[in-house]
């Protein structure tokens, strides 16, 4: 397409081009409708005029200045918590509206945090001209429980994660690598200390080896013992549900996955729910796949949900000894819908509000 | 020592001794105090004539027949189901107690199920002559619960694990050292369906792709969706601590760690809990080990918990919604606590009957 053919589109900036979801991002964005006029890549100043692929044309990389958002109408963000609280502002005073994938704002009473598929009214009200995106640990399972929420009432929530690597970025990944290649083949993993002794204490972006391993830990410490990530999910979760008051207990532990996280799910209702109900919402929400027959070898793991889109949900059964109550086990690409697919979701929301 | 020095004391039988649970009970007997007379070594037919060595000397294996338990006085059984089921109820025929780590007896209400630090003055009524070790989940977290339940009186138990697979058995830890040597050095992983075709579907004991993956089922399939394992864990729970009626949903996970199970744990008290008090309680419980400085570094990993005996206990946190709720990760060695531990500490608490 010519770029004379776009005139009169939205202007996209896509800033932290170069990193893991900004990849992702740049493949999402050639394979949704294209209703960009220009994209705009923009990294940090080490990686300006690199040639990146999107929509099938090569576009050079911008540094990171004011000038890059001239002209702007939609940048999405997907950098370190304090350069997104440096530069979206500056973004949004530009004109922009900024969706960013930080940490920085998410919390912030005056900027939304949007899932479009549970509250898409919110991404109206931004009085900072800032978006936030939800944290891929919560966007693993909100969908899913969005919607059972909106039939069913959601009363408390037990939230236990099987966190892939990537959600730590490309050194995560790399870390995964270099220790399994150090593991594979050998008879390590019997003995105390073997897989520490091979790999090292913590390496990369992880405290513990994380090859043949699980870690329960991710983020920064926070009061009482308490993960800033098992924070973020139960804080973020309240937001997104409108449910301020929502009793969360969430354990994050990091698994050897490179891509996509899982949960395991105790979520409590207002009153009796069943199972047949509970599948027939999984089973047509917007966004969710219900792929629930184990006896038939049927349930969601990392190996099949990697590279899609929807919230995969299986597992799904009724408490036991408590009728108000489901389980759930949910799988969700944490690079994809845990980031650039939602991110890219709320921009193409407000897209027409600049065409 | 002599034979003869030995003499007065208790015959052993260790019946699947060249299995995977039984090498670590050989292992254990070696390391424990020696309290035995003649200990017998017991496997299928195919298996007679190997040569194992128990404290330090070699043992010829005989194969499972009723002579090979003409006086035996306590038998330790490491076998399938469906071979435990028919030989523990011939051997207890012949006089001896038998302590059997099959799922054949434990929710038998004839066979007590023991966990020597919760209750073991159950192991003193076995009309059966037959006492039940606790499968390798449900002993991964059950002797922290029991502290814990002594003090605050336990009311609910919502638990997700992460088990390794060798619970699954040495074709478990072939499966999982197969897949990895396929995967390892590879860029496999994050596109879809990869890690399936490299590793082809399920191979093993295990239904899906176990490296780079996690697989949310264990067992074999039970009514409204639930796994044999998760229906297990919750009644032997009810039965180790006494509470017939507790509620408890678990969810079980398989996971790419060799040996170790790991769970997280929401356990709800009677009423009011500190951090504080039970810090206090799992401090200086029997078989716990508290390992709880998150600041620090310090939580409970399989590769530093693989080949110990206790129950590990880290992520020590009160829910932030709810006073009478603990959150706990546990981890703990199932072939060692898990299974051959506590089979052979249930074999010694029965042995001075027999001095």
């Amino acid at each position: 397409m010519a770029e004379t053919e776009r005139s009169g589109r939205p202007t996209l900036a896509v800033v932290g081009a170069t990193g893991t979801v900004g990849s992702v991002m740049l493949q999402i964005l050639s394979q949704h409708a294209d209703i960009w006029g220009e994209i705009r890549l923009i990294a940090s100043p080490r990686s300006a005029g690199r040639k990146l692929v999107v929509r099938g044309e090569q576009a050079e990389v911008v540094a990171l200045t004011e000038a890059a958002f001239d002209g702007v109408d939609v940048a999405m963000f997907d950098v370190p918590d304090e350069v997104a609280a440096r530069w979206a502002p500056l973004a949004a005073a530009k004109g922009a509206v900024v969706v960013d994938n930080s940490g920085a704002f998410r919390l912030d009473p005056d900027v939304p945090l949007v899932v479009p598929e549970v509250n898409a009214h919110a991404v109206r009200t931004r009085p900072r001209g800032i978006v936030a995106n939800p944290g891929c640990t919560t966007l693993s399972m909100i969908v899913a429980l969005g919607a059972l929420h909106a039939e069913f009432g959601l009363r408390e929530l037990t939230v236990s994660s099987y966190q892939a690597v990537s959600g730590a970025g490309r050194d995560g990944v790399d870390t995964l690598r270099r220790q399994l290649s150090l593991v594979a083949g050998t008879q390590l993993g019997t003995s105390p200390g073997d897989v520490r002794r091979a790999v090292g204490d913590g390496t990369g972006p992880f405290p513990e080896p994380v090859a043949l391993n699980v870690v329960p830990w991710a983020g920064s410490p926070r009061a009482d013992g308490w993960s800033s990530e098992e924070m973020n999910v139960r804080d973020e979760s309240r937001k997104i549900l409108g449910l301020p008051h929502l009793p969360v207990a969430v354990t994050c532990v990091r698994v050897p996955v490179i891509t996509t996280h899982s949960a395991t799910v105790h979520a409590r209702f207002e009153g009796e729910v069943t199972v047949g109900k509970a599948r027939e919402i999984l089973a047509t929400a917007p966004g969710v796949v219900l792929f629930d027959d184990p006896a038939a070898g049927e349930y969601p793991t990392p190996a099949d949900v990697v590279g899609t889109d929807p919230t995969w949900v299986g597992r799904v059964r009724r408490a036991l000894d408590d009728p108000t109550a489901l389980e759930l086990f949910v799988c969700g690409d944490n690079l994809r819908k845990g980031a650039a697919l939602n991110t890219t979701q709320i921009a193409e929301m407000v897209a027409p509000e600049f065409a």
